[in-house]
């Protein structure tokens, strides 16, 4: 059997079934460090019904089928590493349905969140979960992103309230509806957000919308020390002035920033504060952080709330993750991902830029402390084998301070290749249960094999 | 076998394990219309090594297990109707941990909501899921309970950070973590919220906890007809005011309300809305209330601040459910619980009411308008089978109504006995998986059988 003869029969368009190099090549990686592997074929299914009919032959031939979105993956989950079929479904992404007054949308997964917030817009609604990159919709739910609206509106499994998804043989589920909640038996919408890939293939999502709020000011604020932004932070979220954002970029990013965009911000530990809701709210609430900040030795506070003028103030945090990619040309990128509880945010930072500074690593600091959740990026050449096994070895520490104070290894890229082994450690015997359900679902492991779970 | 003696001595403490009749009776039955039946033996556990003991027992010779909490539930789920062991778990009342800094508390099972609050108090801290009763917090997961307060807060699966399940087995699983969000793995942790018992046994649970709002206000508005209230909720939920509770009681409700508390409310259709957050934007959310709701001809609109006046205001809302119970001595209740999606609600709750003035039936019609979730209560003679059809039959037109309008069967009470039919209309072949899930995890179906599924 030639599959990628069989697949053309199926979808019966040449244009939609490619096994060109430079096509594989782009399906064989995220952004990030793993190791690249291409996939034998990619399909480019347009319906739910297309999905179905390549899962079904899959299933039947036991070949690998690996989803893939954008692409903008940092745990490596779009990457075939068992080689297979790469389902690239980028082409199913229409918004299907606006909902306005049910501050709802229903969407292909391809549909991108720039995409949907651009249609949103003269609705007045937007989509909140913002992960940084262009992700797609269906992506972003197979990792549960979240990203800096995410201290405010919830991560990628509260927006989702149902899913089309085509399973393992091929066959079609319908989870959730329309209301905004629901105790009508097992949650399986938010058994399949976050599941990588490894248990189905969205096809239809069902996602939450919200009103784009009143009145927004953003805030930018440097302090002398790290220890000391994040105490800051921290007394911010106590005082319950609910943030919309609430971010931390260390100097190292900054200074990174400045050079890859030619701008002059002071080279300062900086936290980057939405505040959003009625005027008067956002009016009193400056004022608190304010107090607050200053309490905490801040040495600048700039406030904007003229849109422009906020793009621009934000623009350091937005463009800190390519700065660190400009900043190392050629040098691969490992992101840690950990979050800890709330009061535990301080200590951990200062311990991983004490860990970083003791290996004279070249490690930027930033992340979403709002929830805790904060990300290392550290760059290093993969084909040297000692810089590799240091990172990781650096890695490690960072994962298992965060396990030691009740925390996670992924607040919210997943945990794809990179991570499996940490799972286990975090998760103890209910891995087992997850590895059960794995093969309840896919009881021929065809579904993005090699994610999740180490062999 | 002597199951009696041999409970006895795997927990060996004779006031912890109860054949007595009054036990049993108490043990036998919820709070609604569902036929009672008693267990065999009611066992009170203390720690989770005792749960773990009773299920490896119980699963050895496959003896029907039913975890009981507060016996609040609205469907039935703590109805042994297999017989077998009631598993009473309001001795696990240990609030083991309150971490106010990491806005989390670590409670065994059997806490209650209030107890929780109480102990909230000092540290500005609440719990904010209210299903009315002062239910367990190990019962209100189960259930995935929401109430008054989940309009702004969520419901209790966003509440529940994680938990510690005593499986069929006896095994003993820990899921999620101390973390306010992660993306490692399968997520377990929402999967058992809202498992009512059927998937294992909650021993522990992590949950959120909120700051208290600096100001609240109350606000109490009649209009002249339902449907005008409604569209009322429904402009108030457009404007983004962002209410902390929307409540809806019918003009039957309060007439039954002035009854049995002997008060003078007026009898007309009232919403009940609650404003909580900063002094100015709570100021600025009532004005705009105000206006919205004279748009929709509110016919009086009474505002108070002052926590003893607000607790006042809301008094005739939160009596309702007793109040139809006290109006109709001896008769049993019906509670319907669809949710539809929110700009359904207005035409819901006008369909709903034409059916029954049809019928002639004495029915109030209240609830949690914010997210599209009302109750019908309905009262009847359970003895009478004719008029219990005639209930079935209104209950069946109200679920497909919202079926029709893709909403849900259960907005927070769960399935149990009453709605199981109604889980198969609304998601179809999905339910097939969840019972693979329940075979998984119970595979001698000994956890709470006859709850969710029909045999």
């Amino acid at each position: 059997m030639n599959v990628y003869e069989s697949l053309l029969e199926l979808i019966g368009d040449r244009e939609r079934v490619s096994i060109n190099e430079t096509v594989l090549e782009h399906h064989s990686k995220g952004i990030a460090y793993h190791a690249p592997h291409a996939p034998d074929v990619v399909v480019f299914p347009k319906t739910a019904e297309e999905v179905s009919r390549v899962m079904a032959f899959a299933n039947e031939h036991r070949i690998p089928v690996t989803p893939f979105g954008a692409g903008t993956s940092l745990e490596g989950h779009v990457i075939p590493v068992a080689g297979g079929i790469s389902l690239d479904l980028t082409l199913m992404n229409n918004i299907i349905d606006i909902r306005p007054d049910d501050f709802l949308a229903i969407v292909e997964p391809g549909v991108t969140r720039l995409q949907l917030n651009e249609a949103l817009k003269r609705y007045g609604l937007f989509f909140p979960v913002d992960p940084g990159a262009d992700a797609t919709i269906g992506g972003m739910a197979a990792t549960n992103a979240s990203g800096t609206n995410c201290v405010k509106y919830g991560v990628m499994r509260d927006q989702v309230l149902g899913l089309e998804v085509v399973l393992a043989d091929g066959s079609v589920m319908q989870t959730g509806s329309l209301a905004v909640k629901s105790s009508a038996g097992y949650d399986l919408t938010g058994l399949f957000v976050g599941s990588e890939g490894t248990l189905g293939v969205f096809t239809r999502l069902i996602v939450r919308l919200h009103g784009i709020p009143e009145a927004t000011t953003a805030i930018k604020v440097c302090f002398p020390s790290l220890e000391a932004a994040a105490q800051a932070a921290f007394a911010v979220l106590k005082a319950g002035v609910g943030p919309g954002k609430i971010e931390l970029v260390d100097e190292a990013t900054i200074a990174a920033v400045n050079a890859y965009k030619k701008t002059d911000y002071p080279v300062k530990p900086t936290l980057f504060i939405e505040l959003s809701g009625s005027p008067s709210s956002v009016e009193d609430g400056t004022k608190l952080v304010n107090e607050l900040c200053e309490g905490e030795g801040a040495v600048s506070f700039v406030v904007e709330t003229d849109s422009l003028a906020r793009a621009k103030l934000w623009e350091a945090r937005h463009h800190a993750a390519f700065a660190i990619q400009a900043a190392y040309p050629g040098k691969a990128m490992l992101s840690t991902d950990v979050c800890v509880p709330l009061s535990e945010l301080p200590g951990a930072i200062a311990d991983t830029r004490r860990l970083v500074n003791e290996q004279n690593m070249t490690a930027a600091i930033f992340g979403h402390v709002g929830d805790g959740n904060y990300h290392t990026v550290l760059a290093f050449d993969p084909n040297d084998a000692d810089e590799m096994a240091r990172i990781e070895r650096v890695h490690a520490h960072i994962v298992r301070y965060a396990l030691s104070r009740g925390g996670t290894c992924t607040g919210e890229h997943g945990i794809g290749i990179g991570k499996r082994a940490f799972l286990r450690e975090e998760k103890g015997d209910a891995v087992l249960w997850m590895k059960r359900l794995k093969q309840l679902f896919d009881p021929n492991g065809i579904l993005n094999p090699g994610k999740i779970f180490l062999p």
